[in-house]
This record gives C-alpha cells, structure tokens and sequence, in this order.
C-alpha cells in the first residue's frame, strides 16, 4: 500500500517522495481508514492531489481526503489511538460471500461472554501475553482504551481501540476470546492469561482474514476530519 | 455456480445430476442465497450432501442447507417471489475495500427522492420499459411486491421483491432511480417512463457491482427455512 501511494501521489507532485503511515498492518489485513503525511514544495491542491493520487492507484487503494497539516504534525508519533474490527463469520457453513473479511467459526459462540471476559484488557497493562515472538517493541505496555464483543445475526463483531497495539495484539486478543466463546474457558481466564504474561498460554493467533484497521486518532488541534479525531491531547 | 454445484453434488450421489434453480443472475452477480432442487436415489443424509458438497465446491459457492422435499416441489415454478438489493456507495471518492460488492456513484443522491419515484412501480404492470432487448420471457407482466430506497449512511441501499423479474430489470430499476436521485428527473418522471413502455426512454442499465439475488421465496406449505418463506399460496 505505502509504495503505492507514494508511487502515485509522487507522480501528481513530479519528485520522490516518502509517505510515513500512521501504523503498519499485517499482510492480508484490509485498512477502512490509514492516514499517512508526507512533504512537499509542489504548488498543487489537495483535490488534485487525491483525484491525481486515485487515478494512478491501484484499485484496492482510495485516497478519501487530503489536506495540509501543521509542519509539525506526524502521522505515527500524533496518532494518539488506533481502532481495529474483527468480524468473524458464525454459523455451521463457511462463507462464500465476503470471506475475504471474514473469519468462519463454526461452533457457536457466546459473545455475550466474549464481551465480558474482553472488559479484562481494558485499561494500560503489560500485553506480553498477546504479542507475537515477532515483536520489536522495547516493551509491551500498552492503554487499551476500550473493547467490545457483540453479536449482529451470524456475526460476531470484535472492536477495540488502543493507544497503540503490539504485533499481532488484536489477533491474539480475539484467538482467547474464541476460546471463550466457543465455551472451552471462562470469561475469568483471560484476566488470568493477561496477568500471567505468558504468551504460551494465551490462545492461538486468530487469522488475518476478518482483521479491518479501522484508522488512527489525532487530537482536535490537528483539525483533521472527525472519522479520525480524538477527545484529549 | 450451476455446474460447480452439480458437479460437487454428484460426486457426493455418485452419478451425474442436473440441479433447477430459482432464477438465473447476471454475470458478475453475486446471489446471498440461491434455491436449487435436484433428483437423486442416493442413500444420502442432507447433513453428508451439505458437508460432502461444501468439501467439493469452489471457495465462491457455499452450501447453507439441504433438505429432502416432496416430490411436486419444483425450485423454479414454487417460487412466488424473488429479491434483490442493490448497494450503491455515495461519495466523492472511489472505493476501494468491498468493491466489488458496490457500485459507486460520486454526485449526492437524494435517496428519500428516490423511494417516493420508486413505489410507482409497486403492483402488477408492463415492465417493457425496464427490460433489455436481449429478455426471452414471453411477456412483461410482473408484479412488484415491493421496493425501498433507503441511505445508510455513505450507502444508498435499493431492496425489491417482485413475483419474477425481467432480464436486467433491476438494473434498470436503478438506472432511472439513480437519475432521480441525482436531481435529473423529477420523482414522478419513473411513473411516466413505466407507463410509456419505452425503454429507450428509460435511464441506462445500472452496472452489475451493486447487485446481490437475496434469494426466492416458497409457499409455507414447502416447509423450507424461514428466510425463503412467502407468505401467501
């Protein structure tokens, strides 16, 4: 993604450029909203910028909007939150529609479950349990803002937003709450696994598949459009 | 689809067979749900057909249910009803996550214009107007049960049910509504061009992204699952 787009909006300012995004996502996870900054002297406006960037972009890539920020801003180190869905797929058959955004489970889950065992993540902890071996950040403190699990018919809608996650945090978290659901572990246990900090014990990686990075979080004074603000500094 | 399913069916029965549909989609038209019937002496559970089946098929197709039924149902001529939703994505920009699930439209559609155009075309009439010159049917009598147009925030959401539809009819359906919800046409313009019968007056054929065959619907008598149900003989 990041190579596209800076293949095409460099095209539209006729020099090389480096975009930074606000986060990475792993291989095979969709972004709904990913905000990227990148420099330049080019007299053009951001309408020609996105119409430019769009026509040369593949399709799998759409630039929604475009604007001129604060020398001072920076897409990674002013995203003050970061939102992710998991969608997973919950009835007997495998899908056939949509199952590119999808997880299947066949076995019925109980989200209501999911929901409060989640509620144990909430709040700034070490996240060793749920990182991959994988993982370069220097540590694994991290502020789970808020994370909610509920059932829409047969799916079961995972979303959680962090100030910031470690590698393969968002699919860790939903491996264990899978084994909750499906009725394997108590709610209890995930307060457990987090507490432990033992990433062996935790449940296994849910898939890529079903995983949306739903966008970043700026603080109002960046006056960026509202899909990405965030209430505080 | 067809030719997957019989293939996969037969290999579960053991000998060629030739499955009747519902209804037949477009190229490039995804169906949530098709109904199929086929005749088999097989010694066979539905739950191996359905499993057995699903094993065989290709990721694109998917078996939700199976059921023995009695021998005078008939998956085309049992139907009384049939329905469609067609999606439209509502913005400026270009999509690029389900896109092939969305027809996007960039210019503001008034979608509250758009259902008030649409209930002219409630109950049984001539649909010449909004059928392709390639339609086979003997005639253009149909009877539309209903139809919404409804916005959903950037998606502007069009749902029909009809006893049958035309070749392209739904299509057409949203051809002329989009130019009314464009500000094009005037609401009452759609009542005009249905009673004229003339589809070279008619707005052009809406494109297959968008499209979604919900599935048919049977009498209660034919004892299939609730969401194929119709309510009526």
């Amino acid at each position: 993604m990041q190579g596209a787009v800076e293949k095409a909006l460099g095209f539209v300012v006729d020099h090389p450029l480096d975009v930074v995004c606000a986060g990475r996502t792993d291989s095979g996870v969709h972004a709904r909203c990913q905000v990227v900054h990148f420099d330049t002297k080019a007299d053009r406006t951001p309408y020609a910028l996105r119409q430019g960037g769009n026509s040369r972009l593949p399709p799998g890539v759409s630039i929604l909007w475009c604007q001129p920020v604060d020398p001072d801003f920076h897409a990674r180190y002013a995203a003050r939150a970061r939102r992710y869905r998991y969608t997973v797929l919950n009835r007997r058959v495998r899908p056939a529609m949509f199952r590119d955004y999808l997880t299947w489970e066949r076995h019925p889950l109980d989200a209501d479950a999911m929901h409060r065992a989640a509620q144990a993540l909430v709040g700034e902890h070490d996240f060793s349990a749920f990182r991959t071996v994988h993982c370069q950040a220097r540590h694994a403190r991290r502020n789970v803002h808020h994370i909610s699990v509920r059932r829409d018919g047969e799916h079961v809608v995972i979303e959680v937003q962090a100030n910031a996650f470690l590698h393969h945090m968002v699919r860790n978290f939903v491996g264990s709450l899978l084994l909750v659901g499906r009725g394997e572990q108590p709610a209890a246990w995930v307060a457990q696994v987090l507490a432990g900090g033992d990433r062996t014990v935790a449940g296994p990686t849910a898939p890529s598949n079903g995983l949306v990075f739903l966008g970043p979080r700026y603080p109002r004074r960046w006056a960026l459009p509202e899909d990405v603000a965030f209430d505080g500094d």
